[in-house]
């Protein structure tokens, strides 16, 4: 089984294009005939061009939104490395549903879909507005053993692109991707250590609220899980099933799954941002589908950022993960979505030929 | 008149009121009693503490949202500081009320209301959708003689008091300042330097598009201007008379006139925040109303910033100014009004008590 699933997404990926050329050069070119000052909307101009590339199209509207979040357990947990209890992701899992978390109350207020997807919990969970796709009862403790089988680890990336294109079909516009997991961000800095070669000194954050012995402990169970088990760093598949978790590999495949269809997908946050390098690793066209969204302050996320080109858009200060800063990522690229589509051409704003020819030259109209 | 106005505006300054010390608490509390680690909605948490001091209210609602954008001319454009000819403020401010600019098409597309006024456009304005709040037909040449009378720098300054005034009295639950007016970067820039002893050389920016000549000569002529007519450092109405424009006073009576009738006022880029240092200087209790928006990379831009302790939100990269980043900053605004209000507090979130526990102790979920 594992065998056919390897051969299903390589042909995936293999799949995955690269941007519309043409509707990309259309969209630079009415960008360029709009009254301002050539790239005074920046990013928002930015956005258009590669919304362009991805749909093909010039014009697109943002209406459908939807955040997946990928809910699953760490075994690693059981070694002191998370500030909350094991319990937290079935509970948290549950509020997303009744739209109480952070990430509930900023999806409702913006009209966003919240999908919430068990890929591992550890627990029975009898929530129906949870989707069952469990691979099993959360991962081994990687200071031990590896978190899961290659199959385990093929079946939950599978599972993310099917939620991806699931998302293409139901006609969504845009997709973001969320996590819950305690124990996170311990195996998101082993995957990016082993898909970098950073050191865990460099790659290991201190997350948040734990001691300082903890920290320690959690840096040398990401040194000796990468000495013990040495994952594959040509091989995403072989670094999420060593020393990885459901939630990431699922992630990944969730952008992998977005490229395949051509649906934009927004990076949030440190988790995320793992999970998009292992996709790109995996499939380098994946990462023109990526879109930025707020700064995190874990410690790697700048290298991962750096190789995929992302630069934040929102300053927040925000580190509740969840996938929480989706929705105002959204609403910047509905933005941008507008400006291309309704601003005026510098013919219709009826600004004679002389001022063209000089904000042409320049680039901004007051100096 | 002058000096009327002039005890009207002392007047309206010294009954600015500083935050409501009771309403942060509860606020402050509120968020500390939410399903989430502290803190970990960052900005979003500081601005429902903010908005509870400027409302005295614990929830609120950002529904109507209003820019008001001031255009007017300088004199000091015929001396070729500015890449566009002065013919294009009358146009763009035609242009906003049909919706037809970057800032137009973002109102419309968050249902934000755009006021413009003029304020000292140097043509006769035939617009019924522009406000004639017309001080003169633009401003003096500041290279050769001060912008303006003191009594029109107060008048302009009261103007704008007068506008945010009529804002609340609308119904209005948070406003934006916008401007244009060729030229203004300039005026800005000496200003800034009169208000807070810095060089030219440290203040003024390349704007855009302007020839290395014309930058030189930008910086040249705010030098002069300073030395000529010695702007009174400690009276902000000087300083703006003798080195300002209309616009940039009658923002910064936007900024106190907010601050008066206590409602929210977002700083939106290097004009506008020269205004609001301004307006703080004016007035040190304005800084509590201020919600800052995108970064502006005017080179000034920093030092009012920190003088002010505003910190961008948005990283876009836009410098059209015309207060385009007001509308993404007001849904920011609404999203941190959202989470205060709907989301479950942890008994709510039925999470357990020893949880509670661990997540007081640390800060973050996952680690």
């Amino acid at each position: 089984m594992g065998y056919s699933i390897e051969i299903s997404l390589r042909k995936l990926a293999d799949a995955v294009q690269k941007p519309d050329e043409a509707a990309c050069a259309a969209a630079a070119a009415r960008q360029e005939s709009l009254a301002k000052p050539p790239r005074s909307l920046g990013r928002l101009e930015e956005l258009s061009i590669q919304l362009a590339g991805i749909t093909g199209q010039v014009y697109n509207r943002i209406e459908r939104k939807r955040i997946i979040i990928l809910a699953a357990d760490n075994g690693v947990v059981c070694e002191g490395v998370a500030s909350a209890p094991q319990s937290v992701t079935l509970a948290q899992s549950i509020n997303f549903t009744k739209r109480l978390t952070g990430v509930g109350v900023l999806a409702k207020h913006f009209n966003v879909e919240l999908q919430v997807v068990d890929i591992g919990i550890n627990a029975q969970v009898h929530c129906p507005d949870i989707l069952n796709r469990k691979i099993a009862y959360g991962t081994k403790n990687i200071a031990s053993e590896p978190a899961m089988s290659r199959e385990q680890a093929l079946r939950a990336f599978m599972t993310g692109t099917e939620l991806a294109r699931q998302a293409k079909d139901d006609g969504v516009d845009i997709i973001g991707v969320g996590e819950m997991g305690i124990g996170n961000t311990t195996t998101s800095a082993a995957v990016l250590c082993a898909l970098t070669g950073l050191t865990a000194e460099q790659a290991v954050g201190k997350g948040g609220g734990i001691t300082e012995e903890s920290y320690l402990r959690k840096k040398a169970i990401v040194s000796h899980a990468l000495e013990n088990f040495v994952p594959d760093q040509s091989d995403p598949v072989d670094v999420l099933a060593k020393v990885g978790g459901f939630d990431l590999a699922a992630m990944a495949g969730v952008f992998l799954g977005a490229a395949s269809c051509r649906l934009p997908v927004v990076v949030d946050g440190y988790i995320s941002i793992v999970a998009a390098l292992a996709a790109v690793r995996y499939c380098p066209n994946v990462r023109y589908y990526l879109i930025s969204s707020h700064a995190s302050y874990e410690k790697g996320y700048i290298y991962a950022a750096q190789e995929l080109g992302l630069k934040p858009m929102l300053l927040l200060d925000m580190r509740l993960g969840e996938g929480s800063g989706c929705p105002l990522a959204f609403e910047i690229v509905s933005a941008a979505c507008a400006v291309i589509r309704d601003m005026a051409t510098f013919q219709q704003a009826e600004i004679n030929d002389d001022y063209l020819e000089e904000i042409r030259k320049g680039d901004k109209f007051t100096a």
